[in-house]
């Protein structure tokens, strides 16, 4: 039987609050499963950049990323985030390792095509090397992730987040029972938005495919629930959408999503 | 028998030029032998303090690390440093994974205690994990440590990356045969500062007593040294300092240390 591993993904709704952060590493310590964390960016690398008076570019709502901006989530999502986490997480007693895509080369990336738009030094994923992930893990490591990849030609691309986790789930799914949660910062796919009681237990394919047709799912929660299906399709046992309180106690409401 | 393992430092005169940090990682990635890279810092950190309008804060020619300025330098030393070395090395198709001593608890250390002067978050080493460091290596990884560690209790430490190549040294020489190489600006030990030709190249204990009595050796020399000789006493096989260039090119003159 494969040994299960969480891989859990947290954005900036916790790392932006200290208190929220800590509490949510406590948790994330006490779980018993295998585990790997994946974390965002938050409020930090914006206001890196402001003081530092680069001008945010943003294109149909999106950041795009350019060189002097790499540089700055560079050095907020791999140094201060990813280490501040792993120190925290060392001294609660869980052996954290804190990695990019470039480490080890675990996650390589191409820069995003340009079509319409040009994100930038965007990366979009080519490969999870899940064999070196696996070596890690099962030495006791418990690997950090944050959000930079490279392209094995020397360039660091900023990555998204949720696509890293659903990506080293889909990689871990050969050799581990995957469990992949999103924490964010509502209960879980909500029927109404405005009602964060609201939450739609359970999602298979083709309820996804109603909600989305209802319009009820739209917007920014698309790409993440491409994310998730795109996990499932590939291996992933189930995925769970929720609060980050929910690691902690699995009573809270939250959404599952299954094929 | 013993496999040799090369541990290199470089400092800022490598880092803060681009061409020579390309160079010289080139020459590093083709070094057969098992290595890791220990890097400082370099002009970047300060340049970023500035730019935030950080005041740099010094006590008797030593920097005093902050709050803010261990936020500055964790950012940039195991960001953005850390990171461009590693994807550059990926690149050149050498396996390195970028490490603080945080990462997988490989170098705890303590913040230096109060005496005169109070340097702030500055690190003093306790202990290096061999064992992990050693799983690594042996999965064909070259690790690449930044001159960023922790107390184990969640406080990250800045820290002397001299210090830390000798102490990873001394750490590994059970399990390795150990080749320690400081690479500085100038060819090596001089005789006379002002000139560049004037390479001590091999120095024992006995010669380091006397070079120190004559004033020969001294100032920003005698922590180096005292690093060197700690390394050697303690199992490291032989010391070199000399100029990165050495490393793709071992008959330039250098300094090699021995007990």
């Amino acid at each position: 039987m494969k040994q299960q591993l969480s891989i859990i993904k947290i954005g900036g709704n916790v790392i932006n609050n200290q208190e929220h952060l800590d509490a949510f590493l406590k948790d994330f310590e006490a779980l018993d499963t295998l585990k790997i964390l994946v974390h965002g960016g938050g409020r930090k690398a914006t206001e890196m950049a402001d003081s530092i008076g680069l001008e945010p570019k943003m294109i149909g709502g999106r950041r795009v990323t350019d060189e002097a901006n790499l540089e700055v989530v560079v050095m907020i999502y791999a140094g201060l985030l990813n280490k501040s986490i792993v120190a925290k997480l060392q001294s609660l007693g869980c052996n954290a390792l804190g990695l990019t895509g470039a480490d080890a080369n675990v996650i390589t990336a191409h820069k995003r095509i340009v079509k319409e738009i040009d994100y930038g030094f965007a990366g979009d994923i080519d490969k999870v090397d899940a064999k070196t992930i696996r070596v890690l893990i099962q030495q006791g490591i418990v690997p950090v992730f944050s959000a930079i990849t490279h392209d094995k030609k020397g360039q660091l691309l900023n990555t998204n987040a949720d696509t890293i986790a659903s990506e080293l789930a889909k990689g871990l799914s050969k050799d581990f029972e995957v469990e992949l949660i999103y924490c964010f910062e509502k209960n879980g796919v909500l029927e109404d938005i405005d009602d964060d009681d609201s939450v739609i237990e359970k999602i298979n394919s083709k309820r996804y495919q109603n909600l989305k047709n209802e319009g009820i799912i739209a917007e920014g929660m698309l790409p993440k629930m491409e994310n998730c299906f795109d996990a499932l399709h590939n291996g992933v046992q189930k995925v769970i959408i929720g609060q980050p309180d929910l690691i902690g106690n699995r009573t809270l409401k939250h959404s599952t999503l299954i094929l």
